[in-house]
């Protein structure tokens, strides 16, 4: 409370307080009183006390996510896919491939390459909404069904981005990884029905978002009982316009600290620029990322999308060697 | 290009240029080269050119957007609504209601108080799927049929939120002005569709956009035709925390300059605080808004969600005083 | 404390908060326990617990900052000059002038026409380190006393950026109101210095620093026994580009909840181009500010810095005759 | 040129660039006009035309810094010390010591122990005025002189802050390089003092300054004829809490790009917590940093200043050993 504060406003706050739920415990002191709710806040909305007369500050102590919470499993969460692959155990995990799904060449050339290199699973995008009303919209459904077998004929996993509800049901027999990309982090529809859906999420962090709030997104997904979702950070807004986004090398060992979920880095995504790639890369995996999702293409300059922040596949392959160097000075494998 | 650039790299941009149809200017200085590309460069993904070996640095002279610039109608447009209202003239509308639709009463309470204060547009939230799933979820198509009821009741349009492409057909009869929320602001399918509906669209700008990035996303509203597009400033993510966002009143003017689209000012979710909201609102008609939408609830304690940042009656009608006098300041009537 | 906190470090905790002289009150609950400190902590570094093991989260409760916070004077203060001339009171005080000092004569008509539209302070800058080794330094003292004598002979007082702790002493003759710069809001040996001078100050807010930064240094000029400070926001760092800083209007109703210290509204550095200075200052006057602060010039286009954000006299006059309107819908004259 | 400009506005900016000394080259397109500026433009301020009438856009294609660009010293820039050491080489440096100096006896045991683990600097701070005026304030000049003897008992180099004007003399005889903090990094005067002097400078990134901006302030300490410069990166000031600042990874690969200078990173300052320092430290070296200075102590959680970020000494031990692993990833040695 204010230093100025009435008992009237005082008794206000409590009455407030109360009737949404919480035990309420005043301490007085020589300056300004403090009171203390305690009770289940996750669905309070705390700016709701911060208007009334003679109210200071509010603050939540109790962080504000269960599920996706450390202490839900101290130990840290290894998501497994059938194949036996894990992510978030002791060996990085890479996914690789082109942004676009451009064709059943592109991928089988992809996959053969990317497996021989090291990748565990194939990535690429099979819905491109982004694009201009006259441009290449993405392969859709028949894509997502070449990258499949693209990835199963060479023993690889497949991860692609969901966009929309009606998506979820006809990506279900192609997708073993469901990719929520930045701009859809909130959109808590969609998360809701991938919480009943039975395959993984891979969840990126919005370009505006605190690492609070992708943790938050992750309870939607969570309290639907699918507790596999892996968190991916691709990059933040700032005022530095060098890169196209900053990328928050430093949300991998917070989330770490405040989440038992694993943790993939985009430094594609992160940076823009395909020479700010493997730095990234290098850098993320040395923080104690859980795996990484880099974009390579076997012709990267004629990529239909984000061909600047695209690897060659030689670039990648280099990549590759100095990652599994790194990855044993952090007691972990590649 | 970089002043280390040899023949080949210059040659091997100028080929790449050209391959995307631009015709290409070269002018070779005592340190430097640079080369200008002139075309159609709309759909030229720059970044392209940024990871060319050789080159220092691309710059975009034109600007990306054609339709939402002010060249485009240098006079400014002004939308026109059925009953003679207007946004964008010379009277600064008012935009009033409650975050939510809760119940028949509280909107035709709602629709008679504001109308008598100064409102020409009612308010109000259907779908509400932010809340957590075991929360009020919005009222749904009954609850725009209510709003749509009171606000005829009173001679007031309605504005109201969509979400969905699926919502666009059903709350068609209830809504004189879609409104597209920040979140959606990248949302491209979306503001496609919208694009081939013919009622006006309120576009919010998301809190990490650019002001480029808000006018990029007219584009694709009005390249399918429907010009009748009002833009809307309520804070961006900045570094400060003592206010949920920072509205960027500058946005205004800038705006003003670049576009010929209206914009609204919404100081409520600008602030995310009440006691914010007068300062806020009549800082953005005293900086030019060509209207503002407010919360305002009949029992602002009581409401379903924004409690906090909604306005009591008795605040929203002093407010109209205050901004009644600062519009004769800018030229304008309220 | 985190939900796996174990006794040994809840103990640990609360001996590190007993050696820095706080008494603690624990809070044992069904999830986690927390730990109150109460006491004088303005001193204590709360990073210092944040990272022993076992603490999930370390708030502050109070507020830092004290004589610049709104408890000490709930009333507001109110800065008297000698001519009579307030700041913080009913009338919205003006200050305008060049940015740099260039000339007696320029000093003299500046003075005399900004006196005629309204101003009550003659604004300069004698020192302009800013500019690269080659270009115009500024006239230091020399300039100072020119206006000094110019604001005199038309009833001016007069405000200019001191930037070094030596200049003090020198400036003190011909400066009614040390101004100091954005850049060092943190210079903390100058600011305890200036808590020393008999002489008010104008302190700007660090273009990514937070409010209650701002406020905290206005500390360390207080506890010296100078209570006359202004605080002054002129534009923060954001990510948007459009301008050359976010201009945080609402800083204002926000740092007159916070604190009793008045404030000020520089347009022309929040904008740095002059078609925006205008609608930003409205802005600022709508929004509660007590002052604003214009850069003008005779001949604004041949200003020897800052021309851009530099008002043409007949602009300022006309603005002045805006702001007089919007004045009075917020309750004051100007 | 905007689309609407008139013949007499275009003259007009063609009049002003040629009154500045550039060359104009008109290119009239179907659409608007773009006029092109050839000459020295590092003197110029851009946003003078900016507002000029008819003006859409002022872009700078030549970057304004040279001495510090790349292609001053393609081939990079290796900063060569007395004995040897050099920062910018094939070896990773490593800077190492307590935020701030206390006694002889924690120089000498730290001095000691951060030899043996692998250190070629002794960091240590002299003057900390930014304590409140009831703290310690740091030991001065005799603190400077127990550091430089400690180091030189262990053969190591010292680095130091300098504030002020007036220390570089006096802190001359005691260090071998000089370091600016973050705080001034704008600071003009200093830096331009700093180019007389006869000693390396390690130049810290400002929380709010951009890449650009930190390669501006290098040319003035370098204008001055002192070409040895370290940059730093410390962490940029963003909307994320999690963190006290978000350290710009990125900024290494950027600036190597950009700058033949090398780049040391402060991974103590860029999280301000011990259990971020090991990640981030790791981060920096795998994407590539000249260096790393760290805040070590050999009883951290009693030191003077910023004990929450200060590493135990094993802890420097065990990232020592990781460091080296990451270092022959990235093909340098440690």
């Amino acid at each position: 409370m204010q230093e100025r504060a009435t008992e009237e406003q005082i008794d206000a706050v409590i009455d407030a307080m109360v009737e949404v739920g919480l035990s309420v415990h005043r301490t007085t002191g020589a300056i300004q009183s403090i009171l203390a709710g305690v009770g289940p806040t996750a669905n309070v909305d705390l700016s709701k006390f911060e208007v009334l007369p003679g109210v200071l500050n509010v603050l939540r102590i109790s962080s504000p996510y269960k599920l996706a919470g450390r202490a839900f499993r101290p130990e840290g969460s290894v998501i497994e896919f059938a194949n036996g692959v894990k992510v978030g155990g002791a060996k990085v995990a890479v996914m690789a491939g082109p942004c676009s799904i451009e064709s059943r060449e592109q991928m089988f050339q992809t996959a053969e390459r990317v497996k021989a290199i090291g990748a565990s699973f194939l990535r690429g995008g099979a819905f491109k909404p982004r694009s201009s009303p006259y441009s290449f919209q993405g392969m859709g459904i028949p894509g997502l069904q070449m990258m499949h077998e693209a990835a199963r004929a060479h023993g690889l996993l497949t991860v692609s981005e969901v966009m929309e509800i009606s998506q979820i049901e006809e990506m279900l027999p192609y997708v073993d990884l469901f990719q929520v990309g930045a701009r859809n982090m909130q959109n808590f529809n969609l998360l809701r029905e991938l919480g009943q859906a039975r395959k993984p999420v891979l969840l990126k962090r919005g370009i505006a978002a605190t690492i609070e709030e992708l943790l938050l997104s992750c309870e939607y997904i969570m309290a639907g009982g699918n507790y596999n979702v892996i968190l991916c950070e691709r990059g933040i807004r700032t005022y530095e316009t060098a890169t196209r986004n900053t990328m928050d090398i430093s949300a991998i060992p917070v989330i770490h600290k405040l989440s038992h979920l694993p943790i993939v880095a985009d430094p594609s995504h992160g940076t823009g620029r395909r020479d700010m790639v493997a730095p990234m890369a290098r850098a993320a995996v040395a923080a104690g990322a859980d795996a990484i999702l880099v974009e390579v293409h076997p012709n990267a300059d004629k990529a239909a999308s984000d061909a600047a922040q695209t690897l060659y596949l030689e670039q990648f392959d280099e990549l590759m060697g100095q990652l599994r160097v790194i990855a044993t000075a952090v007691g972990r494998t590649m």
